[in-house]
């Protein structure tokens, strides 16, 4: 996935602010689903929730950057996975994730939908 | 309202990004609300809606500015109020818009309840 | 310019937060030089600054949607531009807006530069 | 610190979208800063960034939320800090992370200035 950077996305040190690089990453989540139609909750009051993320932030992307996101499947387990998410620039990596996340139904903890599983696996 | 600027709300520019001082102005909204502990909605499905802006950006915030955002009412309708609010530091005025919220429920206009009207006209 | 609606861009009340819809103008204004591979600044301490907004709120963009914004020249001076910028979901119009701009060098107005004209009076 | 749930912060799960919290520790960082009227930069082409971060999301904070951001020191080197940030609500802990920061001139690892090594250290 190929996501630009734009005005709102830098800070007044002129480059990214920090926690944008990780709503890159949830754009890149989200659109598995999008792109199939799908909507990533399963009905009202459901959907994945974000539980830990372990980041590292590698370089600095600025203003007009195209970078990419790519995101790699570590974990399923049945309520929650476990995904890599890498951010480049050509050839730099600018971030790195791994965040876990659990499938939520009525605030609880529940069996991830198996067509969501079947999306994370194909990752 | 008292309000710091961050680096969230600052571009590459080293500025405040220009929908931010719209943002803030909702936060001087939403207060009007929370401070008396109201929810500024009216049960689920309802609330006011933003239905036109026109705003003047006069000046520029930069990181650590601390703002004032005053919030007077310009005319009260039934469905509807027009709002005019205006963003100063120190005594410069940086930004003044006026505002047009429609109240709805299930997607369409309504009353204004009377607490929330209440509420306005003592702006 | 097409847009997707992604978590980041909705609010509790399960739509798009009005701002988000400015945001989305500023994207598709950035992009007309990205595009070209230019730098909306001239230099550093130069390039547009928001100084007026008219926003009518048409419609309700929600999660997964994708939008589509088009721009258009509506008046070009030697220091400042209006633009109407429309956001479109399929063939309903959701947000309309016309945006004054001003060309600014060392937070003075200052005359635009000729390839900046070219690139508003092709739209 | 205190920091008021508004609906920009929150998205269309009806809760907190997950990387505001991060940014809400940002704010409190900063404000570390401005409350003692220092810029949280040395000058200009300096100043903390980010390199690492480990979170965990242990609960969900909803619109119109007081929220309060608790900040302590981990470990203070030369040229980097970690630190400790909890976002708690009433007694609920809601979020809690360790963050990595490095002091940065002109893009290289500095000795961080005195006066900024004073301020972690009375955290």
């Amino acid at each position: 996935m190929k996501i630009r950077v734009y005005y709102e996305d830098t800070d007044a040190g002129g480059i990214v602010y920090h926690t944008n690089y990780i709503k890159y990453c949830e754009r890149a989540r989200s659109e598995l689903f999008f792109s199939r139609n799908l909507d990533p909750t399963d009905g009202e009051k459901s959907g994945f929730v974000v539980r830990h993320i372990d980041a590292n932030f590698l370089g600095m992307a600025k203003l007009g950057d195209m970078l990419h996101v790519t995101t790699t499947l570590v974990k399923q387990k049945n309520a929650s996975a476990v995904l890599r998410q890498t951010i480049t620039r050509d050839n730099d990596k600018i971030f790195e994730m791994d965040i876990t996340l659990v499938f939520v139904r009525n605030a609880r903890p529940a069996i991830t939908p198996e067509i969501f599983i079947d999306i994370l696996e194909q990752l």
